[in-house]
This record gives C-alpha cells, structure tokens and sequence, in this order.
C-alpha cells in the first residue's frame, strides 16, 4: 500500500546483503522510522519489542531472521538454536511458529553449503506468499461487502457516499501487520478501490493503540474515511445501528473456530452477537492453529508489561515525541495483551480460500500451507 | 474519605462568604488542586468543563451553584435563569436537573429575601443527603458482598487475602464522584474496612481515564488492594473465573432499569452476562428517572470533544503534566460519553433502600427524593 503516494511495504529485503529494513511501528504516526536488522537476533528483538507486529508480519521477520542466520551459520545446530530463540520472541500468534516451522522443512534436506541462498528465497516465497493470501481475502471480502450492501438495499438503505458501508475494526490488521494488503483491511482497501463507499470505525486499542496509531494512519495514507473511538465506544455505536459489520484480525484460531486476536476483541464480538452486526474474521490459513481445539483453555496468552497500560506515548505540542505516566506513582497494572473470542460468537473466517463457517469440518478442510511453500517444504 | 490521612470531600462549602472549593479532578492523580467557585457561572464552567463530574457530585455543585446565584440575585428571574444555565451544563446525568428542581422546590415558596440562607442550607442538605444515600449503598452493598463470599465458600472457595472477592468497577464512581464514599466504592471501601478482603479490577476508562486517574488513586488512599486493566481486558477476566462481580455507577437509570453510564459499560455487561458474573448497579435513587422507559432511545448521550480521543494528558519523567498527540495530524474521532445498558443484563440495583431487580415495578415503588428534601421542598 501507499505511503505519501509510494507503494510502500513494511519490511524490505536485501538479498545481496543479507539484511532486512521494517519499519518501526513504535515510532508511528509520528515518524516513518526504518530500522535496519542483520541477525536472527535483530529480528528476535525486533519481533519481542514490537518494531514489528501483527501475526503475519512477525512470521516474515521470523523468516528473514533465520535466513540471515543461514548466511553465518547453516548448520542444523546453529538453524535449531536461531529458530527456538525466533520462536520464543511472542507466544500468542502462530505464525511466528509456523513460518520458522515451514523455513526450516525447507532447509533441512539442503547440503549447508547451499542453505544461506535457498533460506533468503525461502523467506521471500513466504512474505510474498503472505501478499498473495491477503489479496484473496480482499478478494473474498470484497464479494461480501457488496453482498452486505445488496442486502442493506434491499431494507431500503442504498450504500452511497453520503451512507457508506459502515465497518468496524480493532486493533491493526492493516498491512503494517502483515507484508501487503492487511487481512481485516484488504476488503476495505478493495471495496475503497472498487468504488464501494466505506467508512471504518476505528477502535483506538488500547494499551499500544495499534488502532489510533496504525490503523487510522494506513487508512488516511489510502484515503478511506474513517473516524477514531475509544474502545468502549463500539458497543453504543452497534447499539444504535452505526456499524454494518466488523471485520478483525487474528493472532491463532484453533479447530473449533476459536478466535485468538488482539484484547477487547471478544468485548465487539459480544456486542455484535447482541446487536445482530455480522462479525467477520479475516483469517489467513498460516493463521489456523489445527493443533488446538478448545482456545479458552489452550491458547497462550502473553501478558505484557503492566508499563504499556500506565505510561503512553505521544506528540507534544512543540513536536517532540514524549512517553507520559498516566497513573500515580506505584500503580498495580495486568496486560493481557490477547483475548479468545468463542467460535459461536464469529458469522464467519474471510480466507484466502473463500468465507468458511466457525465449523471444525470445514476449518479443517482449509489447507492451512500455502502451496508455493508446501512446494519448497517438499523440494 | 481520606486524601494522605485527612478526611476529605471533593467539595467544601464556606457558608459565610457563600463561596465553594472543589477538587479540580482533571490534574489528578498528579495533583491535587483546589478551585473557589464563586457564582453559578463558576459552577457552570466547572461542571461542562469536568473540574467535576460524576452524577451526584454535578448535582451538589449545582445546588451549591443556585445558592450562589441567590445571594446576589435571588428573584424568580435570576434563580431560574441560573438554573437554566446550570441544568445545560452537562445533558446525561439526570442528578443535575433533580438537584436544581429541589432547590427551586425549596426556594420559590419563599421570600426573596429569605432566600439566599435558605438556598445555602438546602444545597448543605443535598449534600449531605448524598452521603447518607452512598453510605446506605455501601451497607446494602456490603452484605451482598458477604453473600458472594458465603456463595464461593459453598463452592469451595475461601475468601481470604490470597483469594480476596474480586471486584471489576468502569470509570469512577468513588467518593470524587459524590459528596463521600462513592455509589459503586462504598460497598468496596465497607467491606474493606469490615476486613473482608477484596481486589478491584480498575478499568482504566478511556477517553478520560477516570479509572486510571481517579478510581485506582482512591483505592490506593484507602489502601484497598486494585489493579488497573485497560478496557479491553474486562471480558478476559471474566472468561478466566478472575472476577466474582461487577459494581459499576450510573449517570440515569429508566424506570424500566436500562442504565445510562460511561461509555463501555453495556460491553462489560455483556461480558458478564456471558460469563455468569454478577453485574451490579449502585444506583442512588436520584439517578432514577421515571419519566423515561425505553433507555436507548431516550436518553440524552453526550458527544464530546474529539480531542479527549486523539489527546491525553500525563506526567513527564521530569515530573511536568503534558498533554501529548496520540494521532496523525487531521485524525477524525468520535467521543459518545455514555452508553445504554439494557435492564436484561443488570443483575441488581443496589440503593440506599435496599437491592432492587432491574423490574419497573420496583423501580417505580423506590422513594426517589431522600426524606429531608421533599421536607425542605415542602416548606
């Protein structure tokens, strides 16, 4: 997607180098700020301190971290070593395991000689793998959106400028959270682009306010109207029939159709279910935990540092990016930073093989490998 | 309650020279700043620009704001115009008009000239009705408190201080939103002080963080054991067995029982609800409105600024208090103040008569004016 008019993903890879730029995503909406890594531990630190984030995108970074690392040292020793270390950076989304998982079924049977080359190809098949799911998901979303707004006519409401598709979201499943596109965003981005009228509640998330920093800024860079709330406020909105459909993200979704994505996140869909609002989960197969069933009890949930939720950072009015303390000295806080919204609650998975039920049958039916990378898997 | 020790109310009135302090609530927990009101105009600037909020504390400042008015102009004229201006501070709560009704109940059978001490005593005795009213909340509230406890003991569980009860509260209904004691804190701060063990999950409460800012600052002054969460978390307690009940304020409740308060409530009802968890009301009955049924369509909600969104206040390593931009330049936001609860997911009302099903007709049969002020405003 666009930043000040430039296709612009975020993260870029330099094969001849061996090195990855991302962007910090820490630092927006205030600066666009490129960081560069050169080792699997740079991407470990990159992925544990949230530089980069999204589930999507930390399986990228996992990748070109053990590629970097196949450019020191291949052996198996040194791969296992980088890989459990990568692994451990954040234990919620799957995909950081499931790209190392893939990355390493594709170096294995190579002699170490030729791993370094194939390991950077293989973390290049994977992010651009990752384009082309999130395409498909706009694809199939984009074809919901219109099925959205042919049902919206049919009760004498005609989808306009003046009366867009009003779509909630929470947290950033945008395409800073993933290489391309986004997963909640690429049917937005699709719709904007299709001449569907759309305008996204954003939910500010808090504590990182990954909604009031990211997701608010990729819309503004791609020119969809949208409008901020606090994340109390999406129950009143549904209330009062101001939210067409929701459309999230995820971090890991089990067998059973449990959904494992960013805090609050069970708050909307419960206010969906109560409001009768659709709510959708942009779910991109690497994304599909079929290892699991039950994610109330299986899932791990990562509590994060109890400073995210007493201090936050902001602009000053003189420009300087400064970090404030919001509670009084000593302040007890807990951070779960993920939740598990129950499959009863979720109309429906957005894949980039179609729109899929919360139905074990059909979840497990998803391939859940994309097959440029089974084919490197296999190769 | 007690601020370092001292006994402390969020408003002190000086009858002799007719003027009103207040603790300017926007500097804490930084700071704690006292503001003199001296005229009805004060009040009203005080209360629109929440130096003071809370429902029952914006009553007893605009009582105390009328008395003001009355002993500069104290004619039919002047005191209604005040109270026009008073009563259009803020539109949610209903506490602001009830406490200007009773105090032109009590003053227009009067003499003019008789009606600046009256004015006075009677704004005195809003407020203290307002204590006797939370203090009978907290003793109602204090044995269901006890009655959960006996209920976990049943099933095996002890409250004790490893255990406590664990108690989730949204946005600030403590002592700084009355004139003492708090609606929602009263049965926490009583059952503190019975040595029952409690824990309370503070809700940070975006926009304007009362939760972060005031609840949690409370409790830690009364030494009551707490834990700020941002509010997301709240269902995420609740689906892990971390929360026993829920006690929330109320800025106007409808005869059928649906429950205005601050935004993001109607999600923490739902929650709960979903989770088998008790949710509560503390509801003093001036926050009863029996001229409204249907909550969602008629009460006011208040839309406020955008700012209180895309900004934020907090305190510098330097120990300087900053407002600081949270968003991208232009970054459009909505701010509703409240939200609606319907009376299905209240478990119970808990009010200085006693604890009331969310059933119109017990609402209806509750005494909504305190005994000493139909007694002033029938004299």
């Amino acid at each position: 997607m666009n930043v000040n008019g430039q296709a612009t993903r975020p993260l870029k890879g330099d094969a001849q180098r061996g090195t990855l730029q991302v962007i910090d995503q820490r630092a927006l909406p205030h600066q666009l700020q490129w960081r560069p890594l050169g080792s699997a531990r740079d991407a470990f630190v990159a992925i544990r301190e949230m530089w980069v984030r999204g589930a999507p995108l930390i399986g990228a970074v996992a990748a070109y971290g053990l590629a970097m690392q196949a450019r020191r040292d291949a052996s198996d020793e040194a791969l296992a070593n980088a890989a459990q270390l990568l692994r451990g950076a954040r234990p919620t989304a799957v995909n950081l395991a499931w790209a190392l998982a893939r990355m390493q079924a594709c170096l294995q049977p190579l002699p170490v000689a030729q791993r370094a080359e194939a390991a950077w190809a293989a973390a290049d098949a994977l992010a651009e793998d990752d384009v082309r799911i999130n395409h498909a998901i706009g694809q199939h979303g984009l074809l919901l959106l219109r099925g959205i707004a042919a049902g919206l006519k049919e009760q004498g409401v005609v989808v306009s400028a003046q009366r867009p598709l009003q779509i909630l979201t929470h947290c950033n499943a945008g395409w800073l959270a993933t290489v391309d596109w986004g997963t909640a965003t690429s049917p937005i981005y699709q719709a904007h682009a299709a001449g569907l009228p759309v305008h996204v509640w954003v939910d500010e998330t808090r504590p990182r306010n990954q909604g009031a920093s990211l997701t608010a800024w990729e819309l503004a860079q791609a020119g969809v109207p949208h409008t901020l709330v606090a994340d109390n406020a999406g129950g009143h909105l549904m209330q009062h029939g101001q939210v067409d459909l929701c459309i999230v993200g995820c971090d890991r979704v089990t067998a059973q159709g449990d959904t494992c994505n960013k805090i609050g996140t069970y708050l909307k869909a419960l206010a969906a279910k109560d409001n009768g609002v659709p709510f959708y989960v942009a779910m991109p197969t690497p994304t599909l935990d079929l290892s699991l069933r039950n994610g109330l009890q299986d899932v791990p949930i990562e509590e994060r540092s109890a400073r995210e939720v007493t201090h936050i950072s902001g602009r000053t009015a003189a420009g300087q990016v400064v970090e404030v303390q919001l509670t009084a000295d000593g302040c007890a806080a807990a951070n779960p930073a993920f939740d598990v919204t129950p499959a009863r609650l979720v109309t429906a998975f957005i894949t980039e093989h179609g729109v899929v039920l919360p139905e074990e049958a059909a979840l497990r039916q998803l391939k859940p490998t994309p097959a440029s990378l089974a084919g490197s898997a296999a190769s």
